[in-house]
């Protein structure tokens, strides 16, 4: 037994991800047949040329590529976010509004150590990420979990009835990891307005905002001219610019939320890492027409993976969007069981619900999330035949 | 008045580097007698060309260097460093018991966290690194400070007699910052000893330990069949190749640590940067007789300094080694107060004691730190005789 060993870490559950990569070690997948991943939200193709090159030549001839940069990120790519999301949110958004960071999981880290302690609680709506629910646990901070209404949509109401004296935040993704649904406009700005009157956080994750499928806007939080005395937004870089292996994810806060964000991205961080801010920039300043490219196909992908597995016995969807699918199986077996199963019998990898609900929860049992942004249109008719030709039992 | 804030987050000091970076904003320093900065221990160089084109070819050709990898890191990386670490330190350290980091302050946040949480206490040396101090505050750790000794020296004696019920790390810095000290092997051993004897574990960040001026290894901690059961080595890579913006550093601890650091690791990080890993790696294998090079410019500088302030009026050396001078001056204002008219009357920036002491130890308040690693000989010559016409009152 290990010891000495903090009884909130010992109580946090091991990475999913990590866990789901030891059920295919060992096993042979078939020339004909070989594993379908859809088990993590990740580019698996390389960024764009001009971006790797914009990031070889300051590796080459910019010295500060290599030395220490601002704790709260680089001043130019915090700019022109500030100045970008101004525009497409209609909002404004002040430089010294945005800090970036070593990709959105650590924004989310900093954010919520500003805000909440160990015994204060927050609210997360279920299926949750697991991310959130494992750092709330290692901080000692209660996440009360909010089953979400029809389509995944969590709703304010509800969440009205879970606040207590201890609550300090109201944490949502938009679009959704796990559920890939697209959050209307109203529920946001309902969220907005309850934290406001109860004097909490809203903390809204949009990691996967560049996949939305509606145009304009998604919500209308940053037009609100007193944002930032509530609204905390969450990005990252590594979808849209397939930079995941850089960590660079951004914070939209006010100053003053930001000036305790940087105590604690100065002792975790001390900077982000200044290639992945470099090639960030470059991606922003040159990647649109690209980056809309991207959209288009993974809604494409969408959209077969909807058709498909509407023909799919037993499977009901019930949330599509983004990366994700989450879906109910048909199996008799809980959804971890099923997993492994999936391996095995179908050469297909994808994550039980249970790694994505309370552990008492039920639904989760039944529940798979399939992430099938690494899957073009044919993977995923064959993905869709390997799941259908799989028994029932 | 910010709301919500976790009140720890707001008891914990705002990050000093940034804070100095503050009083030097706006001052015009003249042509003949330019800024001279002592206050942070970073490379002001870039890395040397191999590195640098290593890291650019890995930009354009390497795909793995844009993608997700494993959360302790490249395996290649952990590899490397079990067998360079087993060789030099006479020991057996296994590949799986190394992790990488984004960086070594995130190393100790990352084991801090699988040792104490809120309401636990570690013992932290006095004069401490401000980050170790920081986290412990964040996390709601008490940090019980223990004076060092002569030469800026710890006792494990003094130690044992702060170990409480709550008591879970011994943490050190050898090389020190910012005493300066290197610690007696027989230090360090007894460290150990005593944290065994009592159950606790004992963290040593040896960030400086490529400019340790003693020949051979520093101490035999690994040398022990059964390190792994309480002694825990960090190490950053920032120093030795030049790589601090690129966030590198690695954790040695039993594979049961790690297993829990990975929980926060994939929280907190998911991965350390790819590029960065990568030019860590050609660093080991490319640059040993480089680094050499590297420490006897730094020993050089060090005599050259302890040989400025052994005729410099007033002040007296406490401790110098690795990147780091620490003495106290001769004024009769606070450091905090000297510091800014140091920045003034001498074009000198250096942090003050206040920034590694207790708030309520007055020892802080006669103590400077100076960081005389980026100055040449020359500039430490300048540095003194600045200090020198500095009228003492």
């Amino acid at each position: 037994m290990l010891n000495p060993l903090n009884p909130a870490m010992a109580a946090t559950f091991p990475p999913p991800v990590m866990e789901a990569r030891r059920w295919i070690q060992g096993v042979v997948f078939p020339a004909e047949r070989p594993l379908i991943n859809v088990s993590q939200a990740a580019p698996v193709e390389v960024p764009p040329e001009g971006l790797r090159r914009a990031i070889a030549e300051a590796a080459l001839n910019n010295p500060d590529a290599h030395l220490y940069g601002p704790v709260l990120g680089l001043p130019a790519l915090r700019a022109e976010i500030a100045a970008q999301w101004s525009a497409s949110y209609g909002g404004e958004i002040a430089a010294g509004q945005v800090a970036i960071t070593q990709g959105c999981n650590q924004a989310f880290c900093a954010v919520l150590s500003t805000l909440a302690g160990a015994g204060d609680e927050v609210i997360l709506p279920t299926p949750w990420y697991f991310n959130h629910k494992m750092w709330c646990d290692m901080a000692g901070v209660r996440a009360v979990p909010l089953p979400c209404g029809p389509g995944l949509i969590p709703e304010a109401e509800a969440a009205a009835r879970l606040i207590g004296p201890r609550t300090r935040a109201l944490i949502l993704v938009s679009p959704n990891n796990p559920g890939g649904a697209e959050y209307p406009a109203e529920t946001l700005a309902a969220f907005r307005d309850l934290a406001r009157e109860r004097g909490l956080a809203l903390i809204v994750d949009e990691t996967y905002r560049d996949f939305d499928s509606r145009s304009g806007r998604s919500h209308d939080l940053f037009a609100d001219p007193d944002w930032a005395d509530v609204f905390i937004h969450l990005y990252s870089f590594s979808k849209a610019y397939r930079l995941t292996g850089h960590r660079v994810g951004a914070i939209v806060a006010s100053a003053e939320r930001l000036a305790e964000v940087e105590k604690f991205l100065d002792t975790v961080a001390i900077c982000p890492g200044q290639l992945g801010q470099i090639g960030a920039l470059w991606g922003m300043q040159n990647l649109g027409q690209w980056v809309a490219g991207e959209r288009a196909e993974i809604l494409s992908r969408r959209a077969a993976l909807v058709e498909g597995f509407a023909r799919l016995p037993g499977w009901r969807l019930l949330g599509c969007g983004a990366y994700f699918a989450y879906a109910e199986h048909p199996f008799s077996d809980a959804s971890d069981v099923v997993a492994k199963r999936l391996v095995q019998e179908a050469g297909v990898l994808m994550l039980p619900g249970t790694m994505f609900q309370p552990e008492e929860a039920p639904e989760g049992k039944r529940q798979m999330r399939i992430a099938f942004a690494n899957v073009d249109r044919a993977g995923i008719a064959a993905l869709v035949a390997r799941l259908a030709a799989l028994p029932v039992r």
